[in-house]
């Protein structure tokens, strides 16, 4: 067996950027991926600017909070100031530019003014409420790095540099294909023996949530020039190839054979738990991982094991999941393999969902996480243990 | 000034669900969510059948390790067996129907086989290596409750009961207006005194991700015939208006007169920092929010205020975030109000931006969460303090 960070190590010096760019709009950049810096080509603000509604002066020219100053203009935002006339202020609102010659702004809770002229109880140091030219990003910055997965926030910022449309990467496209003779479609009825097809609506629904295109191939036949031909269609058609069931050991698998016919196949026995068969290998030169057909190991290898290769293809700067500490309300021993145990969090800690096995996909839903238990190592109630909420992953 | 407590359980006071149901496919229900509970109209799985490869007998029928016993039949996954002939094995592989009359499967490596028979090493006891039955999900149980969001596993596990279409809550669809003459879009040209507009981007990029159709209004004059215009637009075609901008005290601030005009407004001075003018009413019977005009703080109270209220409109089963608790690398002395810093994670604890303005956009895309500072609380260099990874909000 080899440890998950084995299994990672060699994957990630197997991984490239498979993908090229594309300019899109930036109302579409949403969890794309960067392809280039974003830098700034203006200032933020572009000019000083007011933090406040109130009157902007020029610090030197307040006598004291009897002596009145004549109001010369008003400033709204917008709206470009003329310069300070010497020895006045001016009415001035939140966001307005600061006129040449003012150096600070009084907030109009501090003034009394009667339309001619104002009152000012007191006036802070010179700069107060005023922010600053470039003081959010200056002309020339890089704000955002080539390989960023865009946010909310992110089209913001760059919304705020004035830019419109973004040089993205292309999105990854991964094919998806189950496999199993005993699989049948919901909305269909289950004769005996069958089972319902869940792998493929959770690895679509989770992939295209990660930003990739999914070519989806269905189901293929226990058959291997079927699986052939679904296989070969799928290195046209896209980046990855992503399966389900078909790459153990048994006498009715038979995607190893054919993906060795096409390309080549690695079996990888990972100390996961759930998830330990795993492949590796390529079809026809596209990247193959062969995940298990159980439905909760296919899920815990699709997140641990093939989201950080997928996100290299893409080009996805990220980073490794950092696990958050909470206690233990539960006892565990440990195994050979590092177990990834389905829990739910609450204020005294995580709770287990009791059955563990990993034919039982309820347990992915039951909660909102999973403790990441290392091989081995006994968890014992009240311990602190590492525990990645399901969200981390997106 | 009211909590942000207090200003939560005022909205929650007020909230109801505002959309009605559809039906749709299931691989279409990623992020939406359930109005009728899933309800299992099956067994999973639906019949006894095995964890391995390998072979399924009657435990009594095992009479030691040198005892072969003659193979009868040869299950594959998806295949219905026939019943166990007495005193002999079944080859059976992974996820295949268990035969009437077997009770046990050994695993084949366990076993030594000539395709006639086989001899069995060692039988562990009756059920092992069987997943029985119901193991998952019985006939007739509730797995997933109306009001919860689907995720990923989720349509597994809806796939796994064979159910193809769902039953989900319209999408709660939301106007976002932004308020504010000096405002031009991304593309054109600023002139002087102008800005970029980022409101906009960063809100419809925001409730999209939380699954909302988003109505875009742009941006309107600073003109209360056209504000007019616009909200009763906003209230005709959405469920809920966003606004930035133009509902505090200044004298350009028309947002709150022709609110009032068209229904009511009630304008709330929050304990949060960046972020304090808050507008709740509603515009000739929609809900209306009305967001701070600074990015910043548009960005925090549509997170911490805004999103309860939505979620409670769209009827989304939501709980209170849980902060995670890591070490402070920074020393921060309380406000009056509570403050939302933002923050990086990393293995030591988490950094602060260090120019926590509410204008300054960049501090929102630096790091990756929030610490939330409660109202006259220090934080010292080395304090755990309660950290939102903004994934949290998704």
């Amino acid at each position: 067996m080899i440890s998950v960070e084995e299994a990672l190590a060699r994957l990630k010096s197997q991984s490239r950027v498979l993908v090229d760019e594309q300019k899109i709009k930036l109302d579409e950049g949403l969890g794309r991926v960067l392809a280039s810096d974003i830098v700034s080509g203006i200032n933020v603000p572009p000019a000083d600017n007011s933090a406040m509604d109130g009157y902007a002066l020029r610090w030197e020219d307040w006598r004291g909070s009897d002596h009145a100053l004549k109001i010369s203009q008003r400033i709204a935002a917008g709206t470009p100031p003329a310069p300070l006339t010497a020895g006045t202020a001016a009415r001035i609102f939140t966001g307005a530019e600061i006129p040449d010659g003012a150096d600070v702004v009084v907030m109009q809770e501090k003034c009394r003014a009667d339309g001619q002229s104002v009152l000012i109880e007191v006036v802070r140091d010179v700069g107060a409420n005023i922010r600053p030219k470039g003081q959010d990003i200056r002309q020339g910055a890089t704000v955002l790095q080539a390989g960023h997965r865009l946010r909310a926030q992110d089209l913001g910022l760059i919304a705020s540099l004035g830019i419109a449309r973004i040089n993205v990467r292309r999105r990854l496209r991964v094919a998806v294909v189950s496999t199993g003779e005993e699989l049948v479609e919901p909305g269909d009825i289950a004769g005996p023996g069958q089972i319902y097809n869940s792998n493929r609506y959770l690895l679509k629904a989770m992939l295209g949530e990660w930003g990739f295109d999914v070519v989806d191939l269905g189901v293929t036949a226990d058959d291997p020039d079927v699986i052939s031909e679904v296989l070969t269609q799928a290195s046209r058609e896209a980046d990855a190839i992503v399966t389900t069931g078909g790459v153990s050991v048994g006498e009715e698998d038979h995607v190893k054979a054919v993906v060795e016919s096409l390309g080549r196949i690695d079996l990888w026995r990972v100390a996961i738990k759930p998830g330990k068969p795993f492949a590796f290998g390529d079809v026809l030169g596209t990247p193959f991982l062969g995940l298990p057909g159980n439905p909760v190991s296919a899920f815990v290898t699709v997140l641990v094991i093939a989201r950080p290769f997928l996100f290299d293809s893409q080009g996805v700067e990220h980073h490794e999941i950092l696990p958050v500490k909470q206690h233990a309300l539960f006892d565990k021993k440990g195994s050979p393999r590092q177990e990834y145990l389905r829990v739910r969090s609450g204020t005294g800690g995580v709770e287990i969902f009791p059955q563990q096995s990993s034919g039982v996909l309820f347990s992915t839903c039951w909660g909102d996480g999973m403790v990441v238990q290392k091989a081995g190592e006994n968890i014992t109630h009240g311990d602190l243990v590492d525990v990645i909420p399901y969200v981390m992953f997106n």
